[in-house]
């Protein structure tokens, strides 16, 4: 994926993309010796991997004479039939559509280990694999799946980012033991994933675009959509219709800024739902056993996601807040303001309560974010590797939930008494901090019932295995109590 | 801990918690025969794992009929006896309270290894420990503690997130060996810890609470009291009881955004205050090979904590600054300074000196800010692994004392000529700026001391090994050259 | 480099430097034995992790005597011929310069393997290196270089921080196989760097100082030095010589304020540069086989690092200019203009266009900021770990664009009609982000010219290895269609 430094600078230092110290590498005679068919960049790179492993590699190519140049010398380039005669295990590095035009290696590569490291080309076409064709062209040979998550890049620069994993399937133990120790050898850390039939998942890895990020994204959008248009109306059109007042310079940032602040919360809010609907149904049912239904396992899995678009939009806020002042529409109305305020002759335009309002809900906005930045540090995966569960949960669960209270009360102070000041219902339509607040009050209320004793107590002893039908206390599985952990923290 | 994003791919896309394509891997004759005590959400995470990995499995329960169903069918449910029977290897996965309810495996187990994956229940119980307990129990049998800081989850998802670290330890080599060999092939990295001895310690690693972070975090509150009511008493208390002026509005942010600055600066002298005070009583004692009291070991330990502490303090004192323009008061200020001067009638309210006090503090308070963020980039687990020790001492401690010099030139130019102004002295207290500035000048003169060159000389020479007391120049241990840049990067 | 949290937990639960259950580890008799010359801290550290992972240490010294007691009591501590002879592989840990004076080991070294673990002491020194001048000294035995990028801190540690990786290179396979096994051992992942001839560059490894950083920084430099040199005159110079005006006050905040966005919107053009030369280059000379030029290599290496340049401009940038309201200049200026208001007395002192032109360029710079930030994000080693190819070019090329076309947007918005001002060409100096538009503009035009349908699609062919000169379709090399998406993605 991205060359760590050291490896960056070995290339900087010698300037000929790390290839020399593979060429002069010496394969040792005992190790086996590894057929590659195929001579494109990802062979090349293989064969450089290989080399420098201590293998022994046959490149099998239609015209090896054309080829040889580009190989490290001590791989030898030769027919598809030598190579596939001298190698037990062959890379098969062709274009899946030519797999046929290996049929007449049939026999040669009968009883031997056949690896496909080709990609599927769409992601909706629905199987066979390649592979799986593959081991229908080949039934005499074993078909390994894996390497093609690895790029051509991370084979030349050998896995120098340390965990590199390699992803394997195939119906043969023994075929994919076998691969396993090549890349343990190579520096790779190979990923069991069971039988051929996973090829299919395997093959479409690389070509995923985000897929846990999709509805969370496309949830932050439907929001700010939303949010934008109903203040449009009520801080750009309301003043339009009403007193021909045209406030439309507010559409880039006043607007938006107004906007962000609600999908924000509101997603926080829909972080800490799913876990609530969980805890719920777990003491209905009564146990633990039961399957979640698949929409909330989805939902469970993507708050994360959700966690961090909220963070995003919360930030931008503070950015946009941040701009007001800079802004010359704020430097009119500051001069403006001081003329009336000189025409009225009012030595000191203080008002206490205003002041009061801002300062109050300014300072809580700002922890609500210091919160929710320690929440979105703590899910960078290198900083989510170094602390253990109980760290995990006290942070995504308790601070999560102080956040949630933050935000909670930075709207409730922006508010003030507004939401009673019946000027405000412009066209009818409450302030929008009015509708934001409801989903957090609901989660927060939930939460609340959950801390009550009794609920509290019946919900650790059916995260403990306890159920309510069937009352077997005298033999418990052990880590149910710290699974109970997890889930709770999932709370 | 957190599942990587492939993981988390690979369920969606099958939405069923991963299982499936462990189902169907075939575990291969060769491989030993592993049991597993017990049935609970680790029990079946465990046995998808190593079925999964190609072992045979056998789990034993008190009940097999009912929980044949949640097992992969590869795997073997029955009797503890049987299961006890065929198994070379048994997971022993059963609550420690219950571990007594085994005894009458006594006979079968001897001679075989266990594996106790269970954790202590409470941090402060000393030992004997869960595992020390069980070898008590099974006196014939080789004990083995481990896989405690595995979740169900991350067994589950077969350590896709790479580097998944195994705490092992043992009073059996062999035994151990065995276990670990079982570790890399799961996918893991055993980890090895010694003797059983240490299993209090493993059991405990899973309920620990950033026990590194304590101490940092609770100085920076009692800082952040001390600053606060110290800043309180002088902006708020003194103008209400000489002038009745009521500036209560000042709590939340004016105040605080004095307090910030202050805790910022006094911890980042602490982070290069224990290094100074290590090399001086390197250079007094005249050699490096003294142990250094146990509370300046713990202090160099928790200088990363309290780095990021300061940074945080800094981040948030940035923020409250940049929000000081937003607020109405700051408005309503400006306002009647315009008023004033239009009632005095004069052109131009413009002092030059105010101007360039302003234009300087802010310019090198950015500037510090920005070198802190680079080092809080850099102490990244996943940053600070890319970069070699020089690259890393450079940031810390020469861009680190770059930023210390910056933060403490911004605080002089806040204070411009006021610490010799009477008039700041409100009830003799002298203003923060000057407590604040006590400790960065100690630092800064100590780490200045250390740059004259005789002492920097001796310095060298003792961190290469070199003694007062002996003079053994013929042979000196290699690499304490290396180390000693490593320490010297800790001054 | 940073000891993880865990490793830094066990300590400051046990005070004592991790050393204790190392120290009562035992070695089991079937592991072989293992040497070490030398009784620095490396070796020190050394021998407690090989004692940890079971092996039987044998440490040999001129002075045995003197040393037993810093090592753990497992190991034995004994003359360097009697560890020579007792060993089969022996860590060479004495200063180079030392290993003359174990000449008289030759005989009993002979046929055995030797470890060198030096660093060489400058960077710029050419070989021959420490590793092959003691394969020079004892040709009868095998020299292993490695674990000189392990620090003695890491070593006792146990490289608990996962993905610590050890760079060896030996002429004997059978020597570096048996090296490699021990570092798995030890729980460190071997990476094999082929000959003794990469010694030289393995020793040069911990000294480099961020070599990959050097050109990109630089670049940097000179151009902040040149813009603010250009606005200096422009906006300090210029009034003061023409009007006598001393805006001299600008220096600290705004001219680097007008610097900083310029230095980071041509950087942020360079990033995309080098891949769209690559991208021309390979068009003009018909094939994708053909080497490019060194300069363009490098370029397209560091563009990584210009592209964290860039941004860390630009977030320099969004600070310095969210202070500008803070200042006291900026109050001034604003009760002056409310002075000059009221004396003319103008009801309101809106202008419509400047409003406009403010609202419209600050929106579009923090949404370029808010781009560049995921740029950045994305970059942190442990996130581009997660990612796969495809999302990785998706977040970096397209995404990348994006922000490019934002950044050129605020820089267009800035501007406004002013280009065309005659009255802003001070001494015939055309404003700055007239100079600053045009390299964006040769990237963004140069990027639509490959999207151009006819352009395109040749660009692909030739990615997927067709040539112009050589028509050899029937026989493509698999993953060309992969790493054709790669290339695409640099472009």
């Amino acid at each position: 994926i991205m060359p760590d430094e050291m490896a960056r600078r070995l290339i900087l230092e010698r300037g000929d993309g790390g290839a020399r110290h593979f060429e002069d590498a010496v394969p040792d005679p005992s190790s086996p010796v590894i057929g590659i068919l195929g001579t494109g960049d990802f062979s090349r790179s293989l064969a450089r991997r290989l080399v420098a492993s201590g293998y022994q590699v046959v490149v099998g190519s239609r015209t090896p004479t054309r080829f040889v140049a580009l190989f490290p010398e001590e791989a030898e380039v030769t027919t598809q039939l030598e190579a596939a005669n001298k190698a037990d295990l062959i890379f098969v590095a062709v274009y899946p559509e030519h797999h046929s035009t290996l049929m007449d290696l049939k026999q040669t590569l009968a009883g031997k280990t056949l690896v496909d490291v080709s990609n599927s080309l769409s992601i909706n076409h629905k199987g066979p694999s390649n592979a799986e064709l593959l081991a229908d062209y080949f039934p005499g040979s074993f078909v390994v799946k894996g390497f093609n998550t690895v790029s051509a890049w991370t084979l030349q620069m050998g896995a120098r980012d340390g965990g590199r994993q390699v992803f394997l399937c195939s119906n043969s133990q023994t075929a994919k033991n076998l691969v396993k120790s090549i890349c343990h050898r190579m520096g790779f850390i190979p990923v069991d994933m069971g039988l051929l039939s996973s090829s299919l998942e395997i093959e479409n890895l690389p070509l995923y675009l985000f897929p846990s990020w999709r509805l969370p994204v496309l949830c932050m959008l439907i929001l700010f959509i939303f949010f934008y248009l109903y203040n449009f109306i009520r801080d750009v059109l309301y003043p339009f219709i009403t007193e021909h007042k045209s406030a439309f310079y507010k559409m880039p940032i006043e607007v938006v800024n107004v906007t962000l602040p609600s999908v924000a919360l509101v997603m926080l809010a829909l972080v800490y739902l799913p876990g609530l609907l969980a805890a719920f149904l777990q003491l209905w049912s009564g146990t633990k056993y039961n399957r979640f239904p698949n929409w909330l396992d989805r939902w469970l899995l993507s708050r994360k996601q959700l966690g961090l678009c909220s963070f995003l939009c919360a930030v931008l806020h503070a950015v946009y807040s941040l701009c007001l002042p800079l802004r010359k529409s704020a430097q009119f109305k500051l001069s403006n303001m001081a003329y009336k305020q000189v025409k009225k002759g009012m030595e000191d335009s203080w008002v206490d309560e205003e002041v009061w309002r801002m300062e109050l809900y300014l300072s809580v906005g700002i922890m609500a974010l210091g919160l929710l930045s320690l929440l979105a540090v703590t899910s960078l995966p290198s900083v989510a590797g170094t602390i253990n569960w109980r760290e995990f949960s006290f942070i995504q669960s308790t601070l999560g939930y102080c956040a949630l209270f933050m935000a909670t009360a930075h709207t409730l102070f922006y508010g003030w008494n507004r939401a009673f000041v019946l000027a405000r219902y412009h066209f009818y339509m409450p302030p929008t901090f009015v509708l934001v607040l409801v989903l957090p009050f609901v989660v927060l209320l939930g939460r609340a019932a959950l801390c009550l004793p009794c609920v509290a107590g019946r919900l650790r002893k059916i995260r403990r295995g306890w159920e309510r039908n069937r009352h077997i206390r005298f033999m418990l599985p052990a880590e149910d109590c710290r699974n109970g952990v997890e889930n709770v923290s999932n709370v």
